[in-house]
């Protein structure tokens, strides 16, 4: 075996440990027995060293012998990336590693506890141990301007406070306290739909949308997410209303966003960048795109019509387009981020940005959060949490040590406005396919443009190729006034 | 920290490790995606690699430190046990542990689709490789009069095939063609009951009985099964027919038994003798106790009945419990072994006993399994059955490699009869207690005497402390004969 073969073999087996340890949060999220906890959180920490181990030392021993000189083509942008990953992985001590991955285990426990109990203070000292040890993180990995922007790096490698300010600021300010005229018709998702029905019509649904249920599945959990635990193993989440469809629909839409894009990655190469995907604005710009450039177009509302219709005829006979366009496409502001419209969505982000940014800079503690979260509510989106499940508890993301994720959600979904303009420039037909539920093309072009790529290049790199440039920021608000009328 | 809690401290990784392995076992068979099933192999054989790495070289390294004259009671029976199963671990090659795990992985999924297709073709090649690695295995672990005996050791300690048969055989004799008048009643069991009510009928069921849902879910799958995954963590499946709850129930009932074993466990020095199972055999006089000595009793039909009634009023309003008991203690040959009644149940062991003793010992080939398995059906209980999947495919265990496992579920019968007929003789309220559902001196007792032996002493030693006596083969007849009437 050549030493190439040698490193691929490498990657192969850590990806079969990530694949383990994404079992293993998966699990703890939608099955895990409540006591079990504890336990679990030590196998992911006897995990985590594992592969950290495999990404460092071992690592090391073997990409000693690889000569990136003397690569070309697939294999030198492989070994490229490679190599500036191991860069990275090494800065952190296993010890770390390890405690972050036991630490978040429990502090999702505790999250869930604090949520489901109005209880902010059942989550605050995690929490605080997770902002200690994001901050240790960051001093390891280093940085110029501020601690925040080591971690930023994770999620879209490379971005800054500064670059996502200059980004976000612009949308704040355009759409600030924009409100679309209040509907007057009584909204068509509000029904009472058991929770099984609901699930059941969810995944007849994901399935036109082209979801691999040989490939994947679909089960509830406390926050929806996508997680990818093998190449064909694809498992999103979501969770129900039984008074409110759009509630569970629109979330997993955006899940099997995520779902569709690990599913079309390219099958060789595991555990290399080359079937790996690019980056969360990248994935974040999938699920954006299905979520809500797709999903709440006029086209789609038609072929969503229809599929009410058919799979679920005792609630929806009497089910019409153009209202479902207008309820899904009113700006409102709404406590909780994941329900809210395509515009005051970013104000959520924005929000957090600061929060998270100004926690591990350490200019606020974690006991300032539930006041300025109600605070920045307030002077964002001119309303107050009614409880802190509501409000600071709402969102997984630093319970899962995610801070620096929620950025990507703005920028997902700017790419995704820009990849949508191209696609419905080069698809006269565009509109006239998804109303009848032809989505394959897309795939096929998301596929060819976007996911074959894997994360061989950047982010942006990805963008210009797909769409001919980088982002442009008009387009997120040419697209966003082109559809919605604003009265305020 | 001293040699022994180096030692603990690792038995407790590999412990970990373990659990893993067995969350990636249960997920398959409950919820793994179809097509995922060759990445888990390779998950799984990776674990393996490590799970056996660290119970031979790892723990060796350890183990020589540790000086067992130095020891006393507890940390005493402890570094004994442990030191055998160094000794017994390390006659396996890492190599041939990893295949046996990646194929028993594939075979199990392959076993399925034959099943369920009904054709034993597609399992028969699994089979055959699984069968040659098990030899091999025993030729590693070595045996005096044949190679099964090294596997059959596996489940129960120093058990032979010759003594195996000593016990199987005047029971088989005993009980060849005996039947109970048939009966004459509707069987109250056979009523059209949905999956979902009878699953949650289920759970509300074993927790009556004690299942802790804090600690452990019950799930539907292929064949069922208990997987302890973890101390906190045991999990059970069942199967369904919606038109016999009786299917389910007495499935449930006995993956129940094994799961308060796995619960009732000692909480403390995880990994080590201490906190584990003793053995199959008394892992099944647990399940098999629960199934049959009280599942099947009239005290606790009357339990049943009540029960019935308060949770599936719609469907068991006019059930009596003479006719539950009537029912449940029917003689009649059945196809499948999990479905038959209590005396013809041996008859099918003794069945797979032969003939996968016969396959291990090499004196039959895969090809041959159909026909002899239909054959000796016809010698032992009169009936040929009429598909594969009600033959020879019925039972998961060869997929999963489990060669010897069949034995034990006699013994664990006939541990059972005398565990119960003790537990009788000490209770006389026993019958009193079981009818309105107090399990609890049941539990206790079982904790004290059994549970919390953990697998420091051996099944024999376990039963003698805990009855006072050795296995007395005359006890199980005596129960039969005591309980049920046959004509002839």
């Amino acid at each position: 075996m050549n030493t190439l073969e040698k490193l691929y073999q490498h990657l192969e087996k850590v990806y079969h440990f990530q694949s383990i340890v994404s079992l293993l949060s998966w699990d703890q999220e939608t099955n895990m027995p409540e006591n079990a906890f504890e336990q679990r959180s030590q196998q992911m920490g006897l995990m985590a060293s594992l592969v950290h181990r495999n990404k460092t030392s071992e690592l090391k021993k073997i990409l000693q012998d690889v000569n990136l000189q003397e690569l070309k083509d697939k294999d030198f942008l492989i070994v490229k990336r490679v190599k500036e990953d191991f860069e990275k992985w090494s800065k952190i001590p296993e010890k770390l590693a390890v405690k972050l991955t036991e630490l978040t285990s429990q502090a999702q426990y505790h999250w869930d506890k604090a949520k489901k109990n109005n209880d902010f203070q059942l989550f605050a000292p995690y929490l605080e141990d997770l902002v200690k040890l994001k901050i240790e993180e960051a001093n390891y990995l280093g940085y110029e301007a501020c601690p925040y922007d080591a971690l930023l790096d994770d999620y879209e490698k490379g971005l800054k406070s500064k670059d996502f300010e200059n980004i976000i600021q612009p949308v704040v300010k355009e759409f600030y306290q924009k409100r679309t005229q209040e509907i007057d018709i009584q909204n068509p998702f509000k029904r009472n739909i058991p929770v099984n029905e609901q699930l059941s019509f969810a995944n007849q649904f994901i399935k036109d949308l082209g979801f691999d249920f040989s490939r994947g599945r679909q089960d509830l959990s406390s926050h929806p997410f996508s997680n990818a635990i093998s190449i064909h193993d694809v498992r999103i989440t979501t969770r129900i209303l039984e008074n409110d469809l759009q509630y569970m629909l629109y979330s997993t839409i955006h899940e099997t966003g995520h779902a569709l894009y690990e599913l079309g990655l390219n099958t060789e190469l595991l555990g290399t960048p080359y079937s790996e995907t690019c980056s969360l604005t990248i994935h974040e710009s999938q699920s954006r795109f299905w979520e809500n450039n797709i999903g709440r177009s006029l086209a789609f509302c038609k072929f969503l019509a229809k599929k009410l219709q058919e799979y679920l005829p005792k609630y929806f006979n009497d089910v019409n387009p153009e209202e479902l366009f207008a309820v899904l496409n009113e700006v409102k502001p709404n406590f909780v981020r994941t329900e809210s419209d395509e515009v005051s969505y970013h104000l959520h982000i924005a929000l957090r940005f600061e929060l998270e940014k100004a926690l591990i800079n350490q200019e606020i503690k974690v006991q300032d959060l539930p006041s300025l979260w109600n605070e920045k509510m307030q002077n964002y989106l001119g309303l107050v949490p009614t409880s802190d499940s509501l409000g600071v508890l709402q969102d997984v993301h630093w319970a899962a040590g995610l801070f620096g994720y929620f950025p990507t959600y703005s920028l997902g979904s700017f790419y995704a406005a820009q990849i949508y303009q191209h696609l419905k420039s080069i698809y006269p037909q565009f509109d006239n396919n998804i109303e009848k539920g032809e989505f394959d093309f897309v795939h096929k072009w998301l596929k060819e443009n976007i996911f074959s790529k894997g994360r061989m290049f950047n982010s942006n790199e990805i963008l210009q190729q797909a769409t001919g440039s980088n982002l442009k920021n008009h387009i997120f608000s040419d697209y966003i006034l082109t559809k919605i009328k604003f009265t305020s």
